[in-house]
């Protein structure tokens, strides 16, 4: 029987991780009052499908709706309050003051349980015309109609910021019509990813006609006389548009628990624990707004995205349901916790897809760590014999000596989500590359192959740290005395070769030993990194000093051209003839 | 240095695991002797691609061919023996004789190592008039060329067996125009999958034109008048057909190891430990050949799949050279051994993808494990708000109360082979439902959910280990004196229901629980299983005994109709109104 309670549980913010809280708590508990209250007109909407419904691939904002006031409340008593504002908590009287926006009225809300889902805020930067109109953000329904409304009237979109939601807006300004400028202050698209893995986007949007502006940063908006916007860049160039839309990321919206003096770590985010309990024992925080470890380095980090939310909220909810109602267990397994996270994302821009889990190199740099070796691939998306096949260009991060995963990019036109996932789920399994070697994934001539991408990532990793694939660095290339042995064919060769390579095809290696320097260090680089390794085999075991260049050319020309920069190692050398 | 030595590694088959076997070796040891035999005109051709050339997907018989004799003698240094098959080994002697099917010349060979990698052959029943001309089986390339010239000379054929072969070749037949007849003893067609997961692909057939006869066997083959062939069915049927093809399985080709008293398991394949070395230290099997441990459940199987025999072949190599030239080790990472198999399996069909991985539940029950649970869902491939959504038909099944993944099964349009993917991931590394969970997978609208399919399996799965999930069994629901609600809407129910079911709405139940018997047990039913599982966490909590049936009726409807089988526990109740 529903053991009567008095017990109320307050829920603000009603998105992703808040509307999950909300819910989990109902269904484990009938007996308490949960109340949702959200500042917008909206609760449970995608989040994460605004820059589709921009860009009319979702045809009306009722798609974005999960689920409405009317369905919360019939099918899960749940009371919500949309245009209600949370001023601030009450913590020793356990109860918030609220404002309906509506009416101006204020109350205040006795509660048991607090639930933080504050999210989080885009952030504007402090320029000069930052707030003429027309300078817009993207993270609610209203944000979605009041850029649609601006889409219609321009030609032409200033982006500001290359992450997920600035390259998702790109596409979809260029699918209605618009050019594009995107402006980025890093020397790169995509911050999740490395730069020789993002460079591939980069070429999506430059073929798509997308006026990419790398390494620039804005310095000033200004209003022009015809009613438009120019876009001072610290260039000294500057781009007149008619619509500037701001993707630079975003800021936890701290605002009430800095109110009642809640901890926040060093990133802005509230600290919470693996139960998504605050330091205040009656209240908890799930979602954009808190800090979470991430799972291989340990760290704090900001991260905001739907996936972690929503189980942070099936987490709170259940723990607030085992603290209040003391819910009967009637099996012991294992509690159910958040335990950090991965940092999965994926993204599409044009047809193309970059997914990525773990650390990133520039993290594992950033960080200090230095017990760590990365391999490149580009094998295709399924056999190679069946019609088709599109090349998945993967990075492959992991620890050395033991082989535990660290992180992994891919990037490419068809199954890249695929291979993201496996290696994410080997890596919440606390995988090793050897592992990876091993695993036992669907094979069809059109999904995949006898050794699937993944597996080869972890053969040639698990290669490496047999001793059998010594890896040279990309970054002293230009510098290196190493002879550059280049085992592709000769007619491959003459389209294009490194800067000083030497050429024997590797099926003449074994007569042409005699060409080669016993005594200095040999590089060997071929088209992918395929036969340089087979190669590598055949040198080694004659004694000669040999390491490969990962990825081979198709890595090399990924990590040297265009907006790359040096910190990222590209060596530099040129490539000839062209 | 390369240690001179006069070490010969002979290979016996030079297809998947063979070919793996001689090139990993070669990779590791420079200086042993390696010759590969093969008894046809090719080695190391693409066996999954033969279907796909038979419906001119593949375009040319050249496409098949991953690496010709000439590419293994300059890239590898091995000698390719094709048209040669080897008659018996003189285990004493270390020695096999072969003979040169071109020229008739018979002549010894000795080894150091020997590896079998001699496959299976199609298993041709003992039927009469099975030896008739237009009888074909598909196993290599000549077989391809044969069928081809058959297909383009018939507009019917007859396919008698529905697992793997069977249904790629059906599809490729209609795709050239045939009319397909498809002749299975079984109630079902894909024998990997349970019958409820199966009719999905049945249904596919249907749709497509596919004269599906499940639960058929074929008594006799004759030739008529016209130069065609008669298929005389067990049930009476006789089918008039241009051309049969013969799909009813493959059986290890063990006839050098039985020659030679090599010890074989009780399914006919030759037995092996996890180096896959045989019982006589100087020879090696892998491949269709031999039989592996199901990881699961410990069972030796035979599995004829194209990524274990490269597995097994990169393990044997790496076996061969460590004991033959004791190469040294840099480092001590985990030696490479093969470790059974889950049976990961994908197939398409007419555009419906049906994956596996782990065990079925037949197959649980066949080996009578008792402690198992499985559960049902439908989620859509990726977000709902987003445009497209297909499908998928998920069945995961678990260990109780431990929670350990003994299988899944997933058929739909799109994105399957990723959800299977991640599962066999998982189970690999010996995850639970609550690992499924927690997992952290790519999240963008056109790519996943907040949710992902396989986290809301785990969801599910989870909840019921945790007891707020209790599930019925569909089986005795046709005895069953258990109450029927259905919770789904009056519109959905009045459009058809399962025969004596109740409707109450969920958005009603907590204002009509006065009409729901407090003594009789309550099974909850609605479209996919959600919003019973909604309605259970509010009447489980009222103290009415309630279970769940999983999958709604979705899982109903593909579980009591059409070819299943009773035994499949479909329950036989019937839906109302039709």
């Amino acid at each position: 029987m529903v053991k009567r309670t008095s017990k109320r549980i307050l829920v603000v913010g009603g998105v992703a991780g808040g509307a999950s809280c909300a819910t989990r708590a109902r269904r484990l508990c009938e007996a308490c009052e949960i109340v949702l209250f959200d500042r917008g007109p909206h609760v449970s909407f995608a989040n994460c499908g605004l820059p589709y419904r921009v860009g009319d691939v979702i045809e009306s904002d009722a798609k974005l709706l999960v689920a409405t006031p009317e369905l919360f409340r019939e099918r899960f008593n749940i009371d919500v309050c949309t245009e209600t504002e949370v001023l601030r908590i009450d913590r020793p009287g356990r109860r918030i003051e609220v404002k309906d926006l509506r009416t101006g009225e204020l109350r205040w809300e006795p509660y048991d349980a607090l639930v933080l889902a504050t999210g989080a805020n885009p952030i504007t930067p402090r320029l000069p015309g930052v707030d003429l109109p027309g300078i817009q953000v993207l993270r609610t329904i209203p944000d979605t109609r009041r850029l649609r409304d601006a889409v219609a009237r321009t030609r032409h979109a200033v982006l500001v910021g290359a992450g997920l939601i600035g390259l998702e807006l790109a596409e979809n300004l260029v699918r209605r019509g618009l050019q594009v400028t995107l402006i980025e202050a890093a020397d790169q698209v995509l911050p999740p990813l490395d730069p020789e893995m993002a460079c591939y986007v980069r070429d999506t949007l430059l073929k798509h006609g997308v006026d990419l502006r790398l390494g620039e940063t804005v310095d000033r908006f200004a209003a022009t006389g015809d009613g438009g916007l120019s876009v001072q860049c610290a260039s000294g160039a500057e781009v007149e548009t008619g619509l500037v839309i701001l993707g630079i990321g975003v800021r936890p919206e701290t605002t009430l628990a800095r109110g009642c003096g809640l901890e926040l770590g060093a990133l802005g985010g509230i600290r919470v624990d693996e139960h998504m309990r605050t330091g205040d024992p009656h209240i908890w925080a799930v979602g954009d707004v808190v800090e979470v470890r991430n799972r291989i380095s340990g760290d704090w980090q900001l991260l905001p995205l739907a996936g972690p939310a929503n189980r942070q909220g099936r987490v709170a909810g259940t723990d607030i349901i085992n603290r209040l109602a003391g819910r009967d267990r009637h099996a012991p397994p294992p509690s159910l916790t958040f335990n950090g996270s991965l940092g999965t994302a994926v993204c599409e821009v044009f047809g193309l897809t970059a997914a990525v889990t773990g650390l990133s190199e520039k993290a594992l740099r950033r960080q200090g760590t230095v017990d760590f070796e990365r391999v490149y691939l580009h094998p295709g998306h399924h056999a190679s014999y069946f019609p088709g096949a599109k090349p998945i260009h993967i990075k492959l991060l992991f620890e050395k000596p033991d082989g535990r995963i660290l992180g992994a990019q891919a990037v490419g036109e068809a199954d890249v989500a695929r291979r993201i996932d496996v290696i994410a789920t080997a890596m919440a399994m606390g995988a090793t590359v050897y592992d990876l070697e091993e695993l036992e994934l669907c094979y069809a001539p059109q999904f995949g192959a006898a050794k699937d991408p993944v597996n080869v990532a972890g053969m040639i990793a698990a290669n490496h740290l047999r001793g059998d694939l010594p890896l040279a660095a990309w970054s002293d290339l230009a510098t290196t005395d190493a002879l550059l042995l280049d085992v592709r064919s000769e007619a491959e060769y003459h389209l294009d070769h490194l800067e000083g390579a030497l050429n024997i095809p590797l099926e003449q290696l074994r007569a042409r030993l005699g060409e080669l320097p016993g005594n200095r260090d040999i590089r060997l680089i071929c088209g992918v990194g395929q036969r340089a390794y087979y190669a590598t085999r055949i040198l080694a075991q004659h004694g000669f000093r040999v390491q490969v260049l990962s990825g081979g050319l198709q890595t090399y020309r990924s990590r040297c051209d265009g907006y790359t920069a040096p910190s990222a190692g590209s060596g530099g050398r040129r490539i000839n003839p062209p």
